[in-house]
């Protein structure tokens, strides 16, 4: 994880030496703050990377902590799902095709190895970032189009958001999913990464942030502060979903039906109306007849509007739900480990363990709570790109869904004058 | 009731021969087509009255049967509700103000009076016209200021109604109602209409239609015809009000509440976010806390809404639902007459009534079924007037219903790009 900077002052490199020009205002990654005699190590926008004088840059606060972003993005495309079969017919299965933009070279999964990779990621990850939840299993209906197509849709997202995670993204096991080269290849790498033993708080002895050590009370606050915003974001989450799910059930239910007997009943009344034998009421019956129409057309617009704009919204917040839902695990790790820390001092007069070992300890904590900020930081980041988004979509779609209606009443009225 | 004839080609009256003049195209209404010697006396749409050369004119088709309709229509204003006591306080009512515009001159009644009104009309009337049930008696909650200004709309329109009835805003005991001039004036004209005794059938004798009679085969066939419309319209009025009443308590009730949690979702999301810490998301929280209130705008458009355009269409289909109620009745009379008829060659056969009796109850039977038609074009073109009225009032209404959400979402969906 890396620590953020703002430029003050403008910089020429002198040539050969290793130094990096920069720009008054201009954002920069602190790769090395540790270099000495005066000098930080940094990487531009740009990918460039060189020396830059300290006093030329003001570090931003804690909450600025990133992880190092690739220049090029990391995605996949997951396409093409095809039935596939084993033992002889016997079994059968779905296989899609990942394409990664690094590679651009297809490679084939079938959903037991999205589930491989998974339990490989929440083993080696899971007690520093959100992994997220594969879609559900079904067992019945799994072969039908639509189910298949949802399938692919939420592997996809499951995929991409991966692929966002700079560490996640540039793990072994990672890349080997998305790019080994043969059926061989792929066995000896799955073997190795069930053999991986960087796994679990583990993983935090690879992270050197290079940064100021934290104190246990101020990781323990910080510890707080994330914990407090991801239950209350959960609590919200689950709220939106859930009226989320009762408005979809209504428009495609009770609401539909009533638009549609609403339209019948204008559109009876008309037929009535027509049988009267009676002279210039073709505007009226006209009026009704369209009325009629249009509350068809509001039945089936209301019920359609759900798959068009709610859709997004409940997938959206369905996959917060699961990233969310991995927080209290990553929050207990770091409150044993706090608690583990704050116990030192005892360890230590009672010679259990020396100060060295104390230093460790405070050390890994620090560590382990700077990760945790670059962590949020990417989840807040994301969080707004990804919500950002689909508020537009659904805006732009809620628009339409009034707009619609609006103008069928509208030319109705307008001809029935 | 009256024929209608159109003018075939213009004549120009003689002066002092009680002619009228009259312009090829223009509709008369045929007063006495029994004057002899090639004249009919007509009237026409200015009311003037004369004879015209029956060769000039076209009698139109026995759906074109009208009542006479006076040159000026009457109508009333029932306003200013006020509470009265009697009995030194122990009892009280509310007295309605009543202005009729042929005197303009107000007169006050209580509920009861309309209610003794009501009585008259049905005794008087009830046989061949529908004569629309007064509003709901009620005794809870009566004095309630919601529940006054209802029963006077509600009065209102019962009152226009039955003023827009020839026949019956003619009535002695009608224009009693509207234009008694003091409390002893009004004493014994109530005694009066009480005692009156053409009533039920007897009012048929009151008409005298001058035209062809018909046979009770011909009779049976156009009563079918009214029958079958009514039975039908009265179905479809059904169908109206209860899926319109199932729809108000769903605007009213679950889909406001569901509005209001989607709003608040919205909303709670939004303050959770601003939590955050992390910088760059106003633009986010912004959107959803404005998305956010436009469900809760929506939750109180919907809400609000059914009394806007669904109340009109209701209360045009409840007065709809009282007049197609009568007919069963109005029907049954005409089917009994029918009967009668039918039975009459038998009767004379065994000298139980005379060839003369015959013919004066075959002569009563076309005048009801002449009435009947008459009543049933009054139905009509009252009909299309009050839907096409209260359409337009609706489809005008849902425009805007549909238009202030798409305005709330398409500005929110512009600020948050």
């Amino acid at each position: 994880m890396f620590v953020q900077a703002q430029v003050l002052y403008s910089f020429t490199a002198e040539p050969g030496n290793n130094e990096l020009s920069v720009q008054e205002g201009e954002t920069l990654t602190l790769l090395n703050q540790s270099v000495g005699g005066g000098w930080i190590e940094a990487q531009n926008s740009r990918g460039q990377t060189g020396l830059v004088p300290e006093d030329y840059i003001q570090v931003r606060g804690q909450c600025c902590l990133f992880w190092l972003y690739p220049q090029t993005q990391l995605d996949c495309v997951v396409a093409d799902p095809k039935k596939g079969t084993k033992m002889y017919g016997l079994k059968s299965y779905i296989e899609y095709q990942i394409t990664p933009n690094s590679t651009n070279r297809p490679v084939n999964h079938r959903y037991k190895h999205f589930d491989w990779l998974y339990e490989r990621l929440m083993e080696k990850f899971g007690c520093a970032f959100p992994i997220p939840c594969l879609p559900d299993k079904q067992v019945t209906g799994r072969f039908e189009d639509e189910f298949i197509k949802m399938r692919m849709e939420r592997l996809q997202g499951w995929m991409s958001r991966l692929c966002r995670h700079p560490v996640v993204a540039n793990s072994e096991v990672f890349q080997l999913f998305l790019t080994y080269t043969d059926e061989k290849d792929w066995k000896i790498g799955k073997r190795k990464a069930e053999k991986d033993e960087t796994v679990g708080v583990m993983v935090f002895t690879t992270m050197d942030p290079e940064i100021r050590e934290l104190d246990p009370t101020e990781v323990e606050q910080k510890c707080e502060t994330f914990s407090r915003f991801t239950r209350s974001m959960d609590d919200r989450v689950k709220d939106l979903l859930s009226v989320g799910h009762l408005h979809w059930k209504r428009c495609t239910g009770p609401l539909q039906k009533e638009y549609q007997r609403i339209g019948k009943a204008f559109q009876n009344l008309s037929s009535v109306f027509n049988t009267s034998g009676y002279q210039g009421e073709a505007t009226l019956t006209e009026a009704l007849t369209a009325t009629g129409k249009t509350y068809e057309e509001i039945a089936e617009i209301c019920a359609g509007q759900p798959k068009k704009d709610l859709h997004f919204l409940m997938e959206t917040n369905s996959e917060y739900k699961g990233l969310l839902g991995c927080f209290p695990d990553i929050i207990g790790v770091h409150k044993a480990a706090i608690e583990k820390v704050k116990e030192a001092d005892r360890l230590v007069a009672m010679n259990k363990i020396g100060p060295q070992d104390k230093h460790t300890m405070a050390k890994n904590l620090s560590t382990m709570s700077y990760a945790l900020q670059a962590e949020m930081n990417h989840f807040h980041s994301n969080r707004i790109y990804d919500y950002n988004r689909v508020m537009q979509l659904y805006l732009q779609e809620q628009v339409q869904f009034y707009e619609t209606p609006k103008r069928k009443m509208h030319l109705t009225h307008r001809f029935s004058q």
